[in-house]
């Protein structure tokens, strides 16, 4: 399975250069993530709140394909690209109303105590919700 | 008339003291503007595009009542404050989903001839798009 | 006395109309604010980690008087404008280096206990460290 | 050689989790890259102004190894990785106060024509300026 997040390019995310600022497109593929979580039942603000296991990013990586500019729609295709046994990764595809991919995000989350900030095996929950979206040979780039 | 724009507070907006970062109550604010404008018919994207008349912010402020925290829904209700003759002011209060008020923004914007950065007089599809939601009396603090 | 802070508009700070979006200017005051509670011994980092009085923004606004555009080097000063029993105002006057103002921004902070939330007197250093820059006829705008 | 430039993270660039937001850390490489490049002399601000080539990121990743929280004192040494005929890479190592490695960067960037948007060789002036700071070798991550 896919979920699909929309966004629209705001001024705020582009530069003088006219286009998006390339680590807006980090902000973008966070706000999908989060769009992600409440749709499988993870809630970002329960994860944060409830400060038991946390998810920092330990790896990210963009390929920029086309230029965004002020307006531009988005639709972010969220996969799970691997569920580990202490951490997950994320991919997400950036498409233009056209179809074009204007670009791509992978990030890695690693599983932390919050408490210790050491790792810690993935909660059962969150390997339960993020299965059916698990999909490792999507092409990210 | 009102126009409403709905908004969620994302981690990014959130600082360590655990709320948003009082900054990234504008960046509602804007996002809130970029919706009426569309909804207007007078997409930011074309004024960007045509730089023919620009709307540079000359004067912004805020009230914060109370905290907002990742995954807060905000119900962002627009008004148009005053239309100048070279200028307009909008008006923006950001509702919590029991109904209250987190917080306002009020913004100034002049109208500038983009080739010589000059003051200009506010074109007149402004004028015909913005008069409906005129609410000069609208409280904003 | 006033404290002046430097700052560079940087690429990220501005948008596709070329110049900084203006909740940005928000992001200059809080850098120079920052500063600023170092120079007098308070730093952030402890308040944040202490977590004991909290100085959330209650109140902020900004005047934009000159366009600001990547590479500009301001020079940021800051004074204190009011020091109540539970709030204090901070004034911050952007200058380009020809001395020209570019903006000026104002923020009221509230002193908040952070355990309940309530607001509580502003701590006896707080009134020590920033009496020296109290400025309360400082033209802000 | 290397270049060395210095940051300090601010409570913005902190989220609700108490850390910084992943995103900031391609922001801090970036005011490295701007300050990297005036050092070198070739300020950003000219490059804008003169629209003739652009230098959009293609590529961007990210390793983080060490939480970074507000007050966080970083260093951040940058080298050109790779110069390219049409493309430049850069690596930016960010270090804590007692030498730990916080996280590293590395960036892609294509020269392009502003005028057409095409690719176009790496100017000559960028070759010159950026090829004593080659380190292919460097390890980022």
């Amino acid at each position: 399975m896919e979920f699909v997040s929309e966004s629209i390019v705001r001024l705020y995310d582009t530069d003088a250069a006219g286009f998006i600022f390339s680590g807006a497109q980090f902000r973008f593929a966070h706000e999908a993530l989060e769009n992600f979580l409440e749709h499988v039942g993870l809630p970002i603000a329960r994860t944060i709140r409830d400060r038991h296991v946390l998810f920092p990013v330990v790896h990210a990586e963009a390929d920029y394909r086309a230029p965004l500019a002020v307006g531009d729609r988005l639709s972010i295709r969220v996969v799970v690209r691997a569920l580990g046994d202490r951490s997950f990764s994320m991919g997400y595809r950036l498409l233009l109303a056209d179809g074009r991919e204007a670009g791509s995000v992978v990030t890695v989350h690693a599983a932390v105590a919050a408490a210790s900030g050491a790792s810690c095996p993935l909660p059962a929950e969150v390997r339960a919700a993020f299965g059916p979206y698990l999909q490792p040979e999507a092409r990210q780039d």
